[in-house]
């Protein structure tokens, strides 16, 4: 089983490195980028034998615990 | 408009930081996690007056030429 965990930056927290993609998209060209955000993703592999709801609860716990800091990043989680 | 581009490592390049980020769940008791690899995520504010087909197109261009390495990396885009 698969789980992607999607890690981005919380509304209000300044992003530098989005700014420096945005800009660099600007001076090749591409002045239809407004904003960018740059966010995380994890694509975890999971051992076989867990249920759909035991890989959400597991995959979540770790979101919270180790691949997102709560504090300043939002996650979502997706198990397929 | 917005739009996501995600970026993963093409398979069979090493992801360190990602076997890292594995080897610390099994530390914190998460033996689930067989394997983990890290992407990137973008959030991508489009202009106001861009069709979805122009938008796609657009963001798909600037996937290319800056937000993936495309030698190493795979990406899709999402528009919403």
């Amino acid at each position: 089983m698969k789980a992607k965990v999607y890690v981005t930056l919380k509304s209000g927290i300044l992003d530098p490195q989005g700014k420096a993609v945005q800009h660099s998209l600007e001076t090749i060209g591409y002045n239809a980028a407004m904003d960018v955000r740059q966010g995380k993703l994890f694509e975890v592999t999971l051992a076989d034998g867990l249920s759909l709801d035991e890989a959400k609860k597991q995959v979540t716990e770790m979101a919270e615990k180790l691949l997102a800091n709560p504090v300043m990043e939002n996650f979502t989680v997706e198990v397929e």
